[in-house]
Formats: structure tokens, sequence, C-alpha cells
């Protein structure tokens, strides 16, 4: 039991709760280097005088299907002529 | 100073430390209030038929000048259009 | 039906559409305003010495009841004795 | 240049826009991935008896130093016995 822990009545296995922190861990660090990545590729973009608040929408619209994004397309359009905004 | 307690050396005054965080508290619980009213406007406005979806982006576009908004949409229909997105 | 505005075969009406529009707005800048109170007062209370990080926690755990906020110190502790983290 | 795509006066090179976007999606998957896996650790660990609140907590923690996470601590525990939250 040199690996157990005993405090206020509870056990835990040691080894088992740091491989699975240290599972994570890794895991984190992994994400964190795409989120690099990702931020890199936006920097590149900008670079070449690509607008990257566009790119992010056109990323989010992607991500819908044709049909469902004119739709939305159709919607926010009636508002806005309802409001004036043009 | 019977309203001061000391621990590792530092000394921290109970009653203004009360006071700071009680008068959070009561901001927090008033902004929540005001939280709950917005959504229940857009229940409301969702209840008479409008697209709450389309409000949130009409209450965001909003916050942009006339110009500022129009530029970003010409650059995105722009890309729509470059990736053949109707 | 001066008011009405017709597109893509849907109907809207203006004057309630920006009648919410103008609800939600009113209120999302009462709600501003209280998290600039709130920014305010930790300002505050920092300048009288207080540290804001420990203020945000202990307002946080005040959230809980005692007796929950104890088991989760208990389970920490126990981890963190596993650990050897002191 | 059959590739460009010309409209309010500004051009955008189609297929370089087209290869920022993709190369953003594809990363942006990997990251999903991962998170997925992160989150799959965290449901193994809980089904193993694990309190994935606390193991959160932990690994929040290992980030900081030692003498940062200490001096955090006892500023936290000085609030607290102000406060008679014990």
């Amino acid at each position: 039991m040199a690996d157990e822990i005993t405090e206020t009545s509870q056990t835990v296995a040691a080894g088992q709760l740091r491989a699975f922190i240290e599972r994570i861990e890794r895991l984190e660090e992994e994400k964190q280097t795409i989120a690099d990545d990702i931020k890199d590729v936006f920097a590149e973009a900008k670079g070449t005088g690509f607008d990257t608040k566009a790119l992010r929408t056109i990323i989010r619209l992607r991500k819908k299907d044709q049909a469902e994004r004119q739709e939305e397309e159709a919607i926010l359009d009636l508002y806005k002529a309802a409001l004036g905004m043009e």
C-alpha cells in the first residue's frame, strides 16, 4: 500500500491519480500547440493582406449547410430592411 | 483592533473585507437580475414569432457605425464570391 | 400596414421588432453599467490593499454551502497530499 | 487571372483564400479531436472514482510554481479566517 494515501477516511491511489493528471496535461499541451498553429496561420493570412475577421466569419458560415445559411441570411436581411439598416 | 485578524505576518481588516465582498455580491445579484430580464425579453420576442438568433445578430451589428458595417459586409461578400458561397 | 415589410414571402412588424431590440439594448446598457460598477469596487478594494484574485475566490466559495465547500476542500487536500503538493 | 475575383474595387486571390481557410479548418478539426480526447480521459478518471472537479483544480494549480501557489493559499486562508469561513 506504499502507493496509497488515506485521509478523512478516504483512500486515493496516488499512482493512478498522477497517471490521469499527466495524460490530461500532455493532451492540453498538444491542444495548446495546435491553438498556437491556428493563430500563426491567421497571422500569415493577415500578412498576405486577408481580413482575419472576415476569415473567421467565413469559417463559421462554412460549418452550416447552404440551405440553413441562406435561410438565416434571408431572415437577417428582412430584419435589416425593417429597421432601415442598409 | 478586535476587527483585525493576523496570520502569516499579515493583517486584514475583517470589517472592510466583508464590506467590499458584500458590495460586490449585491452588484452581481443586480447584474444577474438584468441578465434574466434580457433572457425574458428574448423569450417574449420568440413567442411573438421573431428569430432570436437574427435578433442577436442585429443587436451586434447596431453597435457598429454604418460605414464600418458596410465595409465588413463588402469584404465578406467578396470572400464568399471567391469561394462560391452563394 | 405602412409598418410592415415583406420579403421572401415573410412579413415582419417593423415597429414591434424595433421595440424588442430597443428594450434589449437598454437592458444591456444597464447590465454593462453594473459590470463597470463591479470593476470599480474591485479596483477600490485593490487600492485599499486587498488581493482581488483572493476576493474573487472568496465570492465564488460563498456561493456554496459550508458542507459542500468543506467536502470539496477535503478531496482537494487528499489529492494534493497524494501528489506531494504542499 | 481566372483565379481572381474583383468586387467593390477589391481583388482577392481565391486559391490562396481557400488554402488558408482549409489549413485553419484542418487544424481546428485536430484541436477538436484532442479536446474530445481530454473529455474522454476525464470520463475515464470519473469512472475509476476520481472527482473531476478536484482534478481540474489540481491541474490548474500545477501550472503555478509552489511559492506562488503557497502565497495565494495563505492570503485566501487569511480572508477565510477573517470572514469566519471554516
